[in-house]
């Protein structure tokens, strides 16, 4: 691509570095922006650079956070026995808004992959176990919430071994046929899944 | 959508501000931003806050320019006395892409648009009148590439009237099949013209 201006080729490189822009993508986003008024990007840049700046995360559950401690992990509503292994913080977004899940969160920050050089050390998987100790037994249960990938089947292998030695139920979240799914368009694997893992019928 | 932190609110409210960009792609890209160091969201920021408060438009064609005049008016190879008249900086990226056009722009920054409140005084319509008649009937044609819908129909419509009084041929970019095209997902709109405007056989 020929850019008229070496401000908009910056700008565009830049954007396009954004997961799922491309440099057309990108071109039209910058060129919105220059019709705009400067106030508009300057509130777009700001916003993201305090964001950048002044983020944090609990110090219990590593899930982003205004406060020392979330208000999930504050809240003495939420049942502190059972603890939900998520990968990002737009998991935990996604479980809450199903509204069926009453525990805490511990969130790894990602999962193990070799291909991306992010190995356990990583991840905020030694904060579980110390998180553990420190409760004393009072963690009933993990649940896994990883996505069903190469890399999220690794990783709760990889956590079920850690905490083998607390006396902690650890669970995963059901796999099967997604509800309103069509059986004909199920791949084999879920679908095969989905019948070795059978379970009682509930009315 | 529930957000964890009210940083990450702002940011996702003024990245799906964007064309194009909702609130889950939003949400993914801020995200994405804070996984990654701080250094890269200030170079994201920076480049844009650098485009939008430098950039500067060709006096001549008003196409984004990093000079007072742009490099293609500058340019002694171009043909001055044909110029081309499209809506955006896009558009002249794009036609310059193909290699078959030698001539000038004008940049109009949009197209007639009442239901947006772009009116003609909104656009370098005068601009170009003026440019006309600096030029001293050296301009002898004004080729319309203007988008095929309803307000680039009008924009040509209302140039076309403007342009009468100059002794200039004003032409418009061959609308038809596109190449490549199978005529038979070509819309009827499309065919109809192209067979009502149909052209002498060329080897």
């Amino acid at each position: 691509m020929e850019f008229p201006s070496k401000l908009i080729e910056d700008a565009v490189n830049e954007v396009s570095k954004l997961p799922g822009i491309g440099k057309k993508t990108a071109l039209r986003l910058v060129l919105h922006l220059v019709k705009e008024s400067e106030h508009k990007t300057a509130a777009l840049t700001d916003a993201l650079n305090r964001m950048r700046t002044q983020i944090r995360f609990c110090k219990t559950c590593y899930n982003i956070s205004d406060t020392e401690e979330c208000s999930i992990c504050q809240s003495h509503r939420r049942d502190k026995s059972i603890i939900c292994v998520v990968e990002e913080t737009n998991d935990v977004m996604a479980i809450e808004n199903t509204a069926q899940y009453n525990g805490v969160y511990h969130v790894l920050g990602g999962v193990i992959s070799p291909m991306n050089g992010v190995g356990p050390a990583d991840l905020k998987i030694d904060a579980l176990v110390d998180r553990l100790m420190r409760a004393q037994s009072q963690v009933k249960e993990i649940v896994l919430a990883l996505s069903p990938t190469m890399e999220g089947d690794t990783t709760a292998f990889y956590l079920n071994k850690r905490l083998k030695d607390f006396s902690i139920k650890v669970t995963s979240i059901a796999r099967g046929v997604p509800v309103g799914g069509e059986l004909e368009y199920t791949d084999e694997i879920t679908l095969g899944r989905s019948i070795s893992s059978r379970v009682p019928f509930q009315v």
